[in-house]
């Protein structure tokens, strides 16, 4: 994604703490009572500008959801979606996904979405690719027994990777797309990646992947 | 694929009981002795015509091969090309691939190769897909602890259905190619269905999977 400075950001973010909790890691084990309601909680690890987690939040009022993301610039967006829908099952948290444990009790997240995330291409940065093990361990640690990740892309060596890496680590797929698009799957909220990349007529990847017990 | 009856080819298959033997059940457990050397073991399960199997056996005489394939009037073919060819590793099954553990002792196969199988795709008839659960076991009943299952197909729908099955079953997949002819896979050996579907644009789909300790 390019990123636009915005030194007003870090600002805006904290003007808001309503929606984006100052010392998040005090919220480890208590992310409910953030929420009006107690239910499950759905993270997007890497949310960008928030297009689909915000959708998703007022598609699925049963749900509470945080989005997640540590670039400044790009999360103020999600905020300002935020502060023009109130919606009372969103969050956001401006932390790194790499320390998940940090801010997640185990068993406090249901599923774990991960939309469009950064390819990494080389093979020397393959440990950065959010499905990769170290990664993996970190869902597994704070999610419910059984918990899945719902993962899509347009990249197919990022797919091809995480379909071997995911099933080696020991979780299995409940399903596949390889042709998100062009298949039967319903309500399917796009990402701004999603909608930009499909119109160029790349292939949508997807899996729903669970933890055995 | 299109059957010509091919009323002659039960004779010759009976003709050369060197390549194609007879009452085949009686060499379970026993199928090294019918190869030049002892070495690993690897079967097509659903052969066709058997250009890969004969290209193989001919680039690896380290491996002993067999071919198994039900219709009569397609392994006959198979059959042809090993009387012009004369392999000492190569051997050919008259059999259904739902039975192979009447053929085949626990542990006498280190690798299944499946090209191209049938898709079935209609949902009633996914008990027919040869990476649905019940091959799945008897691949796991006949191969070698961590025995490998190599897969390839142009149909994307059986391919889906095929991460999801195996995965699901216990499988995990060494590595996947959603692009095989464009990515830098060596050796590839075509079979006839993938030289005539990928020369029609479609995409080919491989998977190496194996089975845990």
């Amino acid at each position: 994604m390019r990123l636009r400075h915005k030194p007003w950001a870090q600002d805006k973010l904290d003007a808001h703490p309503q929606y984006v909790p100052q010392q998040a890691e005090t919220l480890r084990g208590q992310w409910q009572t953030r929420f009006a309601k107690e239910q499950p909680i759905h993270i997007e690890v890497g949310s960008g500008k928030g297009r689909f987690i915000v959708e998703m939040a007022k598609r699925h009022p049963e749900i509470n959801y945080i989005s997640i993301e540590i670039q400044t610039s790009v999360i103020v967006t999600v905020l300002e979606h935020q502060i023009r829908e109130d919606l009372p099952n969103l969050q956001i948290l401006h932390a790194d996904g790499r320390n998940l444990n940090q801010y997640f009790a185990p068993g406090e997240v249901s599923l774990v979405y991960l939309n469009f995330s950064d390819p990494w291409p080389k093979k020397k940065h393959a440990k950065r690719r959010l499905t990769s093990p170290d990664f993996l361990a970190q869902y597994q640690e704070i999610l419910v027994p059984e918990g899945e990740i719902h993962f899509k892309t347009d990249n197919q060596g990022l797919f091809e990777y995480s379909l071997a890496s995911m099933s080696q680590y020991g979780l299995y797929f409940k399903q596949v797309w390889l042709d998100l698009h062009q298949s039967d799957f319903p309500d399917n909220v796009m990402t701004e990646y999603e909608e930009k990349f499909s119109s160029r007529g790349h292939r949508i990847y997807r899996m729903e992947a669970k933890f055995r017990k």
